[in-house]
C-alpha cells in the first residue's frame, strides 16, 4: 500500500495513518492523546510540546506566508491546550535555486509572528535538497510552553447543555490558500484568518472559568475538528447552521469551488466548549476584541455516542464526518 | 542570490547562510549560541532544546536508516551539549506513492532508538505532498533535554595544553552513505557510525570533571567542527594525523571517491576538549566500553587565533579551513 495525498488532509485517512503506523510503533501515551500539544510532568511544572511541518502553496497568500503561518500554527496549538507558548525551533528544508530574498522575507515574518506573541525562536536547523526535490521551502516549528497549574482542559469535563463557540468566521485561511492557487475570480477579497491566538486565549482562561475544552480547527475544518471531540468525549454536537459565522465573499468562492466550508482549514479560529451560564458572557467578551467582532455560539452538546448534526437553514439535518475522500493538499 | 546546494553542507556557506539569513532576523542570543542545542533557564532547572531535519538519500544505508540517524543525531546533539535527553518530537514530510511499508519500517527503527537511549517520542505531525515534491521522505526530530546543574561546558573553559579526544574512528558515516548511492565497489564493510551516544556521555561526566567542552561532529567533519570551536574560543588547535583513528575500508573508499576524511559526517562520534591530565584516563574509559575501542587522544590545544593544524605523518603541517566549496548533499 502507497501514501495517498489524502492521508495529508487531517480527515479520516489522516487518522487512519497515525492509529496504523505511528501509533503502532510509538506507543506513548501522549501520542494518544485529546490536545494539540503533548503535556508532560516535570520538576518544575506542567510543559507542553508540539510540532508541526507546514507544506503550503503557494508560499505567500493573502493575509500571509508560510513563515506567519508556521509560528501561528505552533503558538496556537500551544494556547488552545492551555499552555503559555515560551519557545519555538525552526527546521527549514530550501530547494537548490530558491532566492535568498524569498527565505529572508519568510524568515523575517517568522521573526515579526513570534515577538507579536512574546515566543523566543530558540533553535534552527537547515538542509538543501536538490532541484526537483522540494517545492520552494518546507518548515517544520515545534513549540514548547508551560501551563498553568490551575488550568486543566479535557474532553471529560464536557457536559450536556454545554455550548460551542467559535471566535468569528470559518473558512477563511483554505479558501484564500486555494482560491490563490486555482486563480478564482472575483476571490481577491477573501484573505486568511491566519493570527496568533495566545493573547485572547489567556484572556478568556483568566476570566472565564467554566471553559471545558478548545480546539483550532485547522487541517479538516470545523467539522473534524468536532467530530474529533464528539468521538472522544462520547457526546453528540448539535450546530445550527445559522449561528455558523461566514463571510459572503468566503461562500461566494467556496460555491465557485464547489467546496464545503465545514471541512476548510481555519487558522485563527478557536472553538470553545463551555457552560452554557457562561457561553453568553465569553461571546460578549471575544466581541470586544478587535478582529473577534464575530464570535458566536453555533450549537450544544448532548448526551450522545460521537455524532456531530447539522441543523440546516432549511429545517433539515445533515451528520457532519470527518474530511475523508477528496484531498485539499497542501493548505497548511 | 540563490540558494545552492552548498548552503546545505555545514561548511563556509552555511555558517554565512545562518548569519546573514537567520541570525539577522532571529537575533535572539540563543541562536548565536556556541552549543548545539539551546539552554534555557526554567524555573525547574535548565533546559536544552535543538532541532535538526533529515533529508538523506538513500533513507536505508549500511548501518542504519533515516529514522535511527533522526533520533540518533537530536539525542547526541543533547548529550554533547550537557543535557539528558528526555523528549523527542517528530515531523513527517511524505512524497505521494512512498510505500507504506517503508515509512513502518523507518518509524520502528525510530522507537526502537528512542527506547534504547531512554527517551520518550511525544508529539508527532505528518503531512503528504504530490509525487516529485519530495523525495520519498524527509523527517524533523525536535528534542529536549534536561541539565544537570553542576555540568556547564563552554568554550570559555577551554585551555591551552587542553587535550581533543575522539571516542572512534572518523568518516565512517558520510562514506557508507556516499559509497551506497555512488555504487563504490568493494566499499560493502564500510558501516555507518550512527550510534546513540547519550549514555557514555552521562558516564564520562559522571567520572571526569575537566571535561571543558563537546560536540558531535557530524556535517563538515571534524574539521569544520573544530575550526568553529577554535573560532569561538579564540585558540589553536593541533591535530596529529596519525593518532587520528580512521579504518582502513573507510580510507580506501575515500581515496577512491577522491574525498578527505576530516570533512566527512560522523553520527556516532563525540570530540571532547579535556584537561591533559585527565586525557588518557578518559580515553581508557573509554575503549573499555564495547564499540570505542578505537578512542584516542588526536591532538591538544594552544593559545592562538582560531586555527586548526594537522601535523600530517610527512611531518609537514596543514591548515584545516571549514569544508567549502564542493558540496556533499543529503549526507544526513
Amino acid at each position: 500500500m502507497k501514501v495517498l495525498l489524502s492521508h495529508g488532509d487531517g480527515g479520516r485517512a489522516t487518522h487512519q495513518l497515525i492509529k496504523e503506523v505511528f501509533q503502532a510503533s510509538f506507543n506513548d501515551v501522549e501520542l494518544d492523546k485529546e490536545l494539540d500539544a503533548a503535556i508532560l510532568d516535570q520538576q518544575g511544572g506542567r510543559m507542553a510540546i508540539t510540532t508541526d511541518t507546514f507544506v503550503i502553496r503557494p508560499l505567500f497568500f493573502p493575509g500571509g506566508d508560510i513563515g506567519k503561518l508556521a509560528v501561528t500554527g505552533t503558538i496556537n496549538d500551544l494556547a488552545v491546550s492551555g499552555a503559555r507558548p515560551a519557545f519555538i525551533t525552526v527546521g527549514f528544508i530550501l530547494e537548490e535555486g530558491l532566492e535568498l530574498d524569498t527565505l529572508k522575507q519568510i524568515v523575517q515574518s517568522m521573526a515579526r509572528t513570534a515577538e507579536e506573541a512574546g515566543v523566543r525562536i530558540v533553535a534552527g536547523d537547515t538542509k538543501v535538497v536538490e532541484k526537483g526535490k522540494c517545492d520552494q521551502l518546507y518548515v517544520n516549528t515545534t513549540g514548547i510552553g508551560f501551563c498553568n497549574e490551575y488550568i486543566k482542559l479535557s474532553y471529560q469535563h464536557i457536559k450536556q447543555g454545554d455550548r460551542v463557540i467559535i471566535n468569528g468566521g470559518i473558512a477563511e485561511h483554505a479558501t484564500s490558500v486555494l482560491a490563490e492557487r486555482m486563480d478564482v475570480p472575483l476571490s481577491s477579497n477573501v484573505s486568511s484568518d491566519c493570527r496568533i491566538l495566545n493573547g485572547i486565549i489567556d484572556q478568556l482562561l483568566t476570566e472565564f472559568h467554566t471553559i471545558r475544552f478548545m480546539r483550532d480547527p485547522t487541517r479538516g475544518g470545523i467539522a473534524t475538528t468536532l467530530k474529533e471531540i464528539a468521538e472522544h468525549a462520547e457526546i453528540d454536537i448539535w450546530l445550527e447552521e445559522e449561528s455558523i459565522p461566514i463571510l459572503p465573499e468566503v461562500r461566494g468562492t467556496l460555491e465557485l469551488m464547489g467546496l464545503e466550508p465545514y471541512y476548510m482549514a481555519n487558522e485563527g479560529k478557536v472553538l470553545l466548549i463551555a457552560s452554557e451560564e457562561e457561553s453568553e458572557r465569553i461571546v460578549d467578551f471575544l466581541k470586544a476584541i478587535p478582529g473577534q467582532e464575530n464570535a458566536s455560539v453555533i450549537g450544544h452538546v448532548s448526551n450522545g455516542e460521537g455524532s456531530v448534526f447539522l441543523k440546516t437553514s432549511t429545517g433539515g439535518t445533515r451528520i457532519l464526518d470527518m474530511l475523508s475522500g477528496e484531498p485539499l493538499p497542501r493548505i497548511c
